[in-house]
């Protein structure tokens, strides 16, 4: 028995998320049917975490168990051929037996990508969340310093999400202009359902004038999900890194 | 009776290019289609140039007559949302009645986009040309500047293209550095079919080490299309911007 790992990049427009799900096609059940028929047995395939429905990823983990001779890194040259064009497993590696997507994670690092715009724009498609308010980005990049160390993130996690622990460090929250892009950056040892996407959207409210300055700062104090600002689309968001205890993926 | 202007932006992904043909679509015949509907009369739009199947346009310039009392700048709130999701128009003027897309320009400016990796990456999808090879941009850099004013570019156009003159300005030839991909930006006061691509991919093998740094001097002075690098894909190209005379979009 071995315990392979993937490194998966994919543009999750044209499925309902990562996990499997009855009715939609998920990117999970997308894999674990091509990897079921390459292997001759069902495979169940762990993910790092959910992705929602239309995010992409360029670093997504999972994890799988199965009875194969192959190399942990020849996997990746078995396998491309036989996905489809908008998921592909940039690197594989033979992990521990213990090591799982999920649970082995130490942080995770996600990007948002906006454009800045009025108008509908057929090459932002559904790579980027659109903001039609003139920004005010240095103090978006200002504000976005208040996410920074360990907080409680009760005010930044979704509505429907119900957590015991909503404690989070956060390493990284930086906000880059790109052209007439925006490109936001987050680090941190773990994020809460929706959490990257209410952090995007609660600076993108201060940055149009909607909320004043010290929000942020209000929000982890009062830590009341009403009062943060609106959740950012999911087609800007992207799952750029999940970290572990050492680097597994060598071969890219 | 109105000359309207039309600047688009589209993706041309699904299209065999703008120029209307029989069998397969093309974004004139979109365009057309729609704007006929809407006029109730057919319509003959003139672009700026041909951009070929699976090519992108920023600034896209293309003009139609058409009897309507229609103000100029109105005419992109009415035809937008009739026009599909990879097609927008983004600004819309009543031009002065002697203004011709194609016979008015007077420069264009071109954007490639290279990423640059060994393996499929889905996120990259037909919005980039790809590069498997490692490169020396500042050698690439440097030699781009070679293409700097004018020259005979006929080592640079397509063999397919019989022109008299080929002698064209070349007023911008610049390579950026965006994380793992490149962009090169050309602007010039013309460019023949393929130009764009065949300098782009003259550059990438200079910049793979195929061929030796005086290449591009070589063939501007050789002028001989079969010395020149590869044509780049179409994925990769923009067309950024049409210059004319004077501005005459203003809202947008």
């Amino acid at each position: 028995m071995k315990n392979y790992g993937i490194l998966l990049e994919y543009d999750g427009s044209n499925y309902y998320g990562w996990q499997k799900q009855d009715d939609y096609m998920s990117i999970q059940e997308t894999l674990e049917t091509i990897l079921g028929d390459f292997f001759g047995t069902p495979i169940h395939l762990h993910g790092s975490g959910r992705t929602d429905r239309g995010v992409h990823a360029m670093g997504q983990v999972a994890n799988f168990m199965v009875e194969s001779t192959i190399p942990g890194e020849r996997l990746k040259y078995a396998l491309n051929p036989k996905l489809p064009d908008d998921i592909a497993i940039r690197a594989s590696a033979e992990m521990p037996m213990d090591f799982h997507a999920r649970y082995s994670a130490r942080g995770k690092t996600y990007i948002y990508r906006l454009y800045c715009s009025k108008e509908r724009r057929p090459l932002y498609g559904n790579r980027y969340g659109q903001c039609q308010y003139p920004l005010d980005v240095e103090l978006m990049q200002e504000c976005a310093k208040d996410l920074l160390g360990t907080h409680d993130f009760n005010a930044f996690k979704s509505k429907r999400t119900e957590l015991e622990n909503t404690i989070r460090t956060i390493y990284k929250a930086e906000i880059r202009q790109c052209g007439e892009c925006l490109e936001f950056e987050f680090s941190g040892n773990g994020f809460m359902y929706n959490m990257v996407r209410i952090m995007t959207g609660t600076l993108i409210d201060i940055g149009r004038g909607f909320y004043e300055p010290g929000r942020i700062r209000e929000l982890l104090e009062l830590k009341d999900r009403t009062k943060a600002g609106h959740t950012a689309p999911a087609c800007g968001l992207y799952l750029q890194e999940v970290r572990y205890e050492q680097k597994y993926f060598k071969n890219y």
